[in-house]
């Protein structure tokens, strides 16, 4: 784990820029929670590239604004020109799928390169804002078959910034890429949510919504998220269809 | 250097599929050139992201098809939502530098972490399409300024790329992140793209073009071009206002 990873004491980064990744799920709910209790001026960043679930833009803006982000920029970037995901082209959303398919190998909805792109974007935005820190909150229980989630990647990039970077030349800083969710179970992300005030029912995690963005309750995010409810013992908020 | 960088023998590459980064500049076009030499199968890629000079971007679509680029996608990102650069925001381009002024620094056409941006894009986009290889014009002679020009960042995305994606994770391929030029002085890149056939009147340069997309003549990039057609001893067809 990097050494970005360590605690926060409450406050001790007043005064601090830091660009937060906040898909409007519950996990980078938590994420911009744990920036401002660190104390962060948090710049929240939310992409919307072409994804079937468009209600997380939604609730991405409500989670924001509720939590106290200093701006919230939602950028575009459609994906969908390049294909390859059932999150972004027009394949089926698996549903039911049972804990073996779940974790056997890299499913459909993994878009190539994501959390890449999105970290670069988030490097760009924090640089022109002199800030140093960035969040995000991949995560390498749920979503072990997910490549850039894993703490390896995530150095590799931390590596890449320092050295992409005006102020990695000038030497006068060092990029820290926070991934404080990377090693916790659902429940414990949910506990955490908790404790620091997250109202989860403005969070959406569905892959595969209805017309009204009430979750599906099938695929494999809405399992992930009910049996994090479950498990943490916290009532879960959200409107399933089923 | 990287390992990529090894030459080509022509047609060495037939049947194999790269991203190549094409910008409209005569860097990139003599790149695909390299590219479509080797036998690579090329999908190029350009971004609109609200740079003022626009006219690259039509540039760009004339040289693809002119060289015979398979797919150009000219993906939308509008970078100026973070401002930051002379490039994207309105900020005056520099005019008629001198060598010691442009060696001295970053320049503030500098877009933050432009080329991690672009090369992520490429990634994701590369990997959808089961290629291996991406080709991007850096130089680190014209360009020292830039730190997302030199081989050490060029190096430390390719590490990333290796543990960003499935075919990393897979073990089954390795990222291969080209930089034909890196070393070049614009008169050798010049003198190369006239031996491949590269049609340089298609291509454009300038930060600040008129409304007609004549180059300025007295920008940075105009600067050298100029200098770079003179001492290649190639006639330089760039209409220039002044």
């Amino acid at each position: 784990m990097s050494m970005a990873d360590e605690k926060f004491e409450p406050g001790s980064m007043n005064g601090h820029r830091a660009v937060v990744l906040v898909s409007g799920g519950l996990d980078s709910a938590t994420v911009l929670a744990m920036a401002k209790q660190a104390g962060f001026d948090v710049f929240a960043l939310s992409f919307d590239y072409g994804q079937r679930h468009r209600f997380e833009l939604e609730a991405a803006e409500k989670v924001c604004r509720s939590m106290g982000a200093s701006r919230h920029v939602t950028l575009s970037l459609d994906l969908r020109a390049f294909g390859g995901s059932a999150l972004t082209a027009d394949i089926d959303v698996p549903k039911d799928r049972a804990d073996d398919e779940m974790e056997a190998g890299i499913p459909i909805t993994y878009v190539p390169a994501r959390n890449t792109v999105f970290l670069s974007l988030a490097l760009g935005w924090a640089e022109s804002l002199d800030a140093s820190d960035i969040f995000i909150g991949v995560n390498a229980v749920d979503y072990s078959g997910y490549p850039d989630c894993r703490t390896e990647f995530i150095q590799a990039f931390e590596q890449t910034a320092n050295l992409a970077t005006k102020s990695g030349v000038e030497g006068s800083a060092h990029w820290n890429i926070h991934t404080p969710l990377i090693e916790l179970t659902k429940a414990e992300i949910i506990r955490e949510g908790v404790a620091l005030g997250v109202d989860f029912s403005l969070t959406h995690s569905c892959y595969d919504p209805d017309k009204t963005g009430r979750a599906c309750g099938h695929c494999d995010s809405c399992i992930l998220r009910r049996r994090g409810f479950e498990s943490a013992g916290v009532p879960d908020p959200t409107p399933y269809v089923d």
